[in-house]
């Protein structure tokens, strides 16, 4: 068993090498004095050039291929194997040149989406968009791992999906979140947000995120909370887990929903087994399966009545001017109010999956080439009015809004609808499985449903695939209905229909 | 050129892995879950690992052999070429047996020292600091760069310097540092400490210790202060120098003291030139001149009246409770109270010369065997009687204090005290060239000396070594007389005598 021991001693320090990224990148974003910014790429570029070179080593595959001359490998010693194979390859499958250009590109194209999205001018991005949809074709061609060129990126970011699957299950989702949101639209008595929207102290918005975490037993042994300008989770070893959080004095939902999403992600990567700590393994099993963890506290947690019943009256007396005299009902429908709007980011459980089915059908035809770039703004905005109704009055405030397809992510945005998805099925079989959970929740208890998630999910790491995962789990297909029925419970009933 | 060129890239690229290893160990000191402590390690060895293997390659000495062929190499190259082939052949001279061995022995003894320290027991850390002594003279024979064993150790931290030439120096400090204590404790007029002694709350520190920073030119987009338990400067690149503070508040010096200790070593680093920026010459050019830098802001700066002249009126009003009808001169006499005392780093400008001459003279007996193991805690009661007139209670307050031997860092004492002499001499030629200095602190106003400091050393970084570098400034060797001379003025006023 020599070899599967040299191989994933050799992926360890890969993962190693990983983690080194890791903390150079959590640190730009959250400490590092901004006149070490070149000097800093400069790091970067280092440890990402010393992890490629020892990836794509001829060393690797030659472990790679003694180790599968193994017969009966156990079951983490056959998922090292797999991911090994995985990496190794996607790897070795593209040219160095191709990568750089890409690099290259989408560093130029995301200066050049700055500024298109400041000017609001889509026509300032449009060249280098152009050039880097052409690098992901080639580099789709490069990869053929699945049915189709479109199919092959998503692989990348959701192991095993197609486009065609994607495909089948957003068709079904979008026809049936626009019948939720008609309805709720009849609605005669809608929620009103403008309470979120008072001057909240940063300081003790802060204060409120940290007691968050430390009931949702967000581990500060093996994790820690900072601020940045955008909120992203990043682990630097499978014992140091971190998240950050953004403020916003006047829109009170950015810290708080954004800690508990972040929390999510991080809950994930602090519950894997010790036997894949620091291994290839230690990783979320998908980009869907990592969402479905943030949004599972985020919203079907987070944002559930049961949640604040517990956290309303602590929430009151952070701000009591402003909450004082707003009941829990109110309240709990002020951050339920579901309303079409432009941006993505900004949007409600409901309309959050429409941007996200705009985008994958956008990008899938930019892929396999049926529309060209210079024709984006408009199919955006055509897609827009008829998923949501309404048209973007500048391009800023749609084609431009998101950062992913400036760095060449194409075939990422359906992972964060997949993750409502498997959020759904997972909490509804940890609902059938531990019905009392919404009871513990009004009393601030959230430990079972985390063990039934480190149970279930955390501890596997990248063990099963997604979808294996899934079955494993629910014992079933993924199944949208239960996302869809989620939501017309919880709507219809905010909404009074 | 291409030789020099490709010598400078390759030490560029070990200088940046060495960047990456500090921030490890920063994030390490400041930010990091402490349950991450072994994976940490883990990384840090990775990167240590790689630093080793690309510095002793053979690759690295057909680089030197060919850069020294050229004939009329610049300053700065010439500069390059000494200082990577001084770090190729210390590291070749070192059998990795070695320097593992000595690794190991360090975390072994670290802990026997910790432990032997708490419990105030030399025996517990006697066989650990017998085999790092045995280790340690081991690596002086094979490293032979100098005359004698104990000279091998010396130069690795302070390049040049030999036993007898310190030993010369110590010589006559030693007895004219006795002179003046003896003169102090006959003063009927002492100066008193306890003001020092009383509440301040930490937050106000952290506060004023800022200001002070900002005052004194800190650079904060190159640079940030944070807390840590034990302070410390480190630098990420030749544009991120960070440095760290420790709040205690019922020892206010503490983080006064400290922060300005630890922003003249940053100041240091924030002023290479950019020709040298991530370079091998990317750094001070030796421990005692990088001490000398931290020492003349401490001590000839931060301990002056004219400074106290500009920053008592601010720091009464931080702390109003205590300072406000404390006088001004009383206050100076206190920051200035001297008295020997048993621990090096609470010790005051004139004994803290002796502490470091103690240890002098007994590491360098150990090294050349002429003194035990066995016998260190008398040979240091004893040497404590002699120098400083006091005899420890026990071993924690005497042998026991200090971290250094533990880790097997010998030869490195004496760096602290040439600190104290080259700063003593530059700070008289500053004065010479610029005479109204001092009348520029009274008004808060730095930014002069800082430009001296910058023309005269800072900006040369590693280019001179660090006897030519202070012949250079002053066209003298070095001189004790000038911290002498500069003590006696100091503190013959202040104790009226």
């Amino acid at each position: 068993m020599d070899s599967i021991k040299e191989l994933r001693e050799h992926f360890t320090k890969l993962k190693r090498l990983g983690y080194i990224l890791a903390l150079l990148g959590w640190d730009q974003q959250v400490y590092m004095p901004k006149g070490s910014v070149k000097a800093r790429a400069e790091q970067i570029a280092l440890i990402k050039g010393m992890i490629h070179k020892k990836l794509i080593s001829p060393k690797t595959g030659k472990m790679i291929s003694n180790a599968e001359k193994l017969k009966n490998l156990n079951l983490i010693d056959s998922a090292i194997l797999r991911e090994a194979k995985r990496e190794y390859e996607q790897a070795t499958k593209l040219p160095i040149e191709l990568v750089t250009e890409i690099a290259k590109t989408a560093v130029l194209g995301h200066q050049a989406w700055e500024k298109a999205r400041e000017k609001s001018e889509f026509s300032i991005f449009q060249q280098l968009l152009g050039k880097m949809i052409g690098l992901q074709i080639e580099m789709a061609e490069k990869l053929d791992t699945g049915p189709t060129l479109y199919s092959n990126l998503l692989d990348l970011y959701e192991p095993g999906a197609t486009a065609d699957w994607v495909s089948r299950i957003f068709n079904n989702l979008s026809q049936k979140l626009g019948v939720i949101l008609e309805k709720l639209h009849d609605s005669s008595d809608k929620p009103n947000q403008s309470i979120l929207k008072k001057f909240y102290d940063s300081e003790k918005q802060w204060k409120f995120s940290m007691e968050i975490l430390k009931r949702l037993n967000f581990n500060f042994d093996i994790g820690r909370q900072d601020k940045s300008v955008h909120p992203f989770k990043t682990s630097l070893s499978s014992m140091d887990t971190r998240i950050t959080t953004r403020i916003s004095e006047n829109s009170f939902p950015d810290c708080l929903f954004g800690t508990i999403h972040e929390c999510g992600h991080a809950l994930y990567e602090m519950g894997f087994k010790e036997e894949i700590h620091d291994t290839i393994l230690s990783d979320g099993s998908s980009l869907g399966i990592h969402e479905s963890q943030s949004r599972l506290w985020e919203n079907f947690v987070g944002r559930s009545r049961e949640f604040w019943i517990y956290w309303y009256p602590i929430l009151q007396k952070y701000f009591p001017k402003n909450l004082k005299n707003y009941p829990l009902e109110d309240f709990y429908r002020s951050i339920n109010t579901v309303q079409p709007s432009f941006i993505r980011v900004e949007a409600d459980e409901v309309t959050y999956g429409l941007h996200v089915i705009l985008r994958f059908e956008i990008e899938r035809k930019l892929i396999e080439g049926e529309i060209q770039v210079s024709e984006l703004p408009s199919s955006w905005n055509e897609k827009m009015e008829q998923l949501l109704g309404i048209t973007p009055p500048n391009d800023a405030k749609g084609v431009l809004q998101d950062v992913h397809w400036s760095g060449g992510a194409f075939g990422y945005f359906p992972t964060y609808s997949l993750g409502n998805l498997y959020a759904a099925q997972i909490y509804s079989d940890a609902l059938k499985k531990h019905p009392s959970l919404p009871e513990e929740f009004n009393k601030g208890e959230f430990s079972n449903l985390l063990a039934y998630l480190r149970e279930e999910v955390h501890q596997h790491g990248k063990i099963y695939r997604p979808l294996e995962l899934l079955k494993k789990i629910t014992r079933e297909e993924l199944n949208p209905n239960y996302f869809i029925n989620y939501l017309e419970k919880k709507f219809y009933s905010i909404y009074k229909i």
